[in-house]
């Protein structure tokens, strides 16, 4: 698509100063931005590229001041981040809203329903009494079991995998490869040291506006649900165990762990590769640094937590400062017993 | 599917106190049942629960004695937990028993063979030359390569992949998204700086009753097979390498990567996230902590292993203790100096 | 497939001393082989082995001096390893070539364009606008977007997902379950608590001879590129987040994940489970251990990196050796008050 500059500064409430006719087709980095691109600038870092650019355009701020020539046209407005994130936010809606429509082969069971304005892409298979909202988009190769309910605009990329009786909200993404629904680990050791599975028959509930990255795993409930309340945000390639329940609006980075039946509070953020044992209770607003590993019930809320087994940070870093040097620290002890 | 309390009571060996006509058609959580659900009570913690629940019925011990009146009606079985088990294996084995059929469209070769009551879903794949038993279950977008075998009773889930060459034996469970059998990472490299790969031509062999977690990837032997052994259960997001052997009965949490020609045990457990270097041996019956790393073979058998660079557990939480003071130790080394 | 021993010694520049008219069909290690096979011997710790091996031959060096009698045939030829590499190579690239043709049903949109000698799985998918070079092997399931760029000689194996808009060069492969190019995370903090997602509309570039393992997951960058350089070999799930950069020949091993915009440099190599904080440069020739945190740039190149937060190698084992007996420290600096 291919809009005027007139037209974008009219979306974004600000004025071109230039040509209102020269139209874009993209957006792009103002360090790297080419003829029919727009940019943006709102770090001052960046400024010496603006007078080089060869983008079409650039959205500046109202009180931008150029100290050099250039030969873009400069569109101003109240906050230049603001308005290329809204540009932004306008392309990404446009393009999920001009996915309408079915592919085929698809698989869709007739004992299920869909919304309007869907989109199923080739491949992709619905199981039985499912009820789907409007504006859901199910991309190719995307599996949804039996009994799933869907709310409205929610997207299901390429190769995501529902499984059956999951419940999800409204406004979820859900990414390729990601695993929602299947069983969880649970085996009951045999006198003949053998293990049984122990069914698990529980389900997995997505509240509203939950995002779900790449490849991550979210195991159904042994009975019950395994919750991740509304606006949580999940990464890549995170693990997140039978039971588990994760507060509203938690970030969670990629390759994190989360055993079985542990509650995480909400506003709550998780670096990546952390790692949090079963059965306890994370307080609301807690961070949780990178590859940290989480063994209690965090009580107040509120910390900061860091470390091979999780301390206060600050406490962690001086034990690290001084492990580093634990030799130095032997030393002094070595002549201090020479001494004595 | 729905059965009356005398239905249940007498696939359990128990009786019903009340109207055996009664209809469940659900497990429910004691703390969330409600009318048409089935629950137990099993420790005395949840008690309170059954003087409150909705349940049409609950299954307890045959020596419960209530202490306040209740609206449920009970059946009394020698071991409540046990016979709950029992009523979620009946579940699973008979949702499993009755997915049978062909889901259009599939794939399947014609040098293939696939024996008795099988479910093959739509987008499912099966290459040329497998041997496949009975009552077996691929579902829909699972991926079966070339000359790949399998045992009866086995079930493949949704997209879960099964590389060429494969053999998986009877009653495995291979979860969404899992790999089996891909490439194993092995580069040679050259002269110039780059690597050549060495190409990967042995398989993967699951014997009996392995289960396969979510997104695991089970690399192929580079020559020779990649081996886990009968009963050992894998949960999601393993990483196994090329021409590991993994011991009967041997258990590992999620995300716990196993480097190349690694020999575990059996009968170990090894929890979530741990790392175990290439070409050692771990000792049968060894336990692993979560998070814990391993670079030395284990000789021992019966040890239980923790800590960035693996020791024994109590040693390490001994001296985790003394890292997390360490600031202390340093302090009361300052005062000695000041005195000598 | 089936050769002499005559031509196998013919192809690798060699001599078979005895029948030149046996056959062989199959590659198998020395301590497994059987009739049919052909072994090699590089390593003299294997030569037991081949005064007892049943396979029909075995590649071994020019200079090679049985000491007992033994069954098998041999081929002489420079350099065992290298010979027997040959043959690997011979074989994978023999496989890799006879497959090609279209399998049904499969998904190719009429704007998309692809190469001579290539293989279209069943339910693969390919989007608007491709373009894809020859010799493209696109297996069973897997995902090719809109706008994708593939070159000559790459192949998608079964499930492989690569999103919208990315370039991908050369003989490269990328393995069952990896994604390529879904969104990364990010997300704008909102006044209540909430996020916003960002429109993530950059892209991934895989220059030529890049391989990308099961389940590793390629985020597009936010703006711009996430890059990974010619020659790269990157293992199974991985994950390499929005905006970053591998260098040519860095090779990255299992389960390490790299945080946003970070770049790693040329001809590093990087142990599993590390974990590269974002928004930092690793120099190049850097080699990080096993389960190693990086949270700073690395600037002299040709270091050797490992621990919780990395140190110098020699320097964190030394502090480790002191940290596991961090309760003996304890002890002396006790004794020492006592006296003092």
């Amino acid at each position: 698509m291919e809009f005027t500059l007139g037209q974008i500064a009219a979306l974004l409430g600000g004025k071109a100063e230039g040509d209102e006719n020269q139209k874009v087709n993209r957006l792009d980095k103002i360090q790297e931005g080419g003829p029919g691109g727009i940019s943006f600038l709102a770090n001052e870092k960046y400024e010496p590229f603006l007078y080089e650019t060869d983008s079409t355009a650039v959205i500046v701020s109202e009180d931008f001041k150029p100290i050099k020539p250039f030969k873009t046209t400069l569109i101003r407005v109240k906050d230049a981040y603001l308005g290329f994130t809204m540009l932004l936010e306008a392309y990404a809606q446009f393009t999920k809203a001009s996915l309408v429509g079915v592919e085929e082969p698809s698989f869709f069971h007739s004992s299920s329903t869909i919304g309007e304005n869907h989109y199923r892409g080739a491949f992709s298979y619905v199981g039985k009494n499912c009820q789907i909202g409007k504006n859901v988009k199910i991309h190719p190769q995307a599996y949804i079991g039996n009994g799933v309910k869907i709310g409205d605009g929610t997207i299901v990329h390429p190769g995501a995998r529902i499984c059956s009786d999951t419940q999800i909200g409204n406004n979820c993404e859900i990414f390729p490869g990601a695993v929602i629904g299947a069983d969880g680990f649970g085996f009951a050791p045999q006198p003949d040291g053998t293990y049984k599975a122990i069914p698990q028959i529980g389900n997995v509930i997505l509240e509203d506006n939950v995002s779900i990255g790449s490849n991550t795993t979210v195991d159904c409930a042994t009975m019950g649900s395994t919750v991740i309340k509304k606006g949580a945000k999940i990464d890549n390639q995170v693990q997140i165990a039978h039971n588990v329940v994760i507060g509203e609006n938690t970030v969670i980075a990629a390759q994190t762990g989360i055993s079985g039946s542990t509650e995480i509070g909400k506003n709550c953020v998780i670096a990546g590769k952390a790692g949090i044992v079963g059965h306890i209770k994370i307080a609301d607003h807690t961070t949780i640094g990178a590859n940290t590993g989480i063994s209690k019930s965090i009580k107040k809320s509120g910390q900061t937590l860091f470390g091979y087994m999780s301390m206060d940070v600050k406490d962690f870093l001086r034990s690290y400062t001084l492990f580093k040097n634990l030799d130095d620290l032997e030393k002094r002890i070595k002549e201090l017993e020479k001494k004595g």
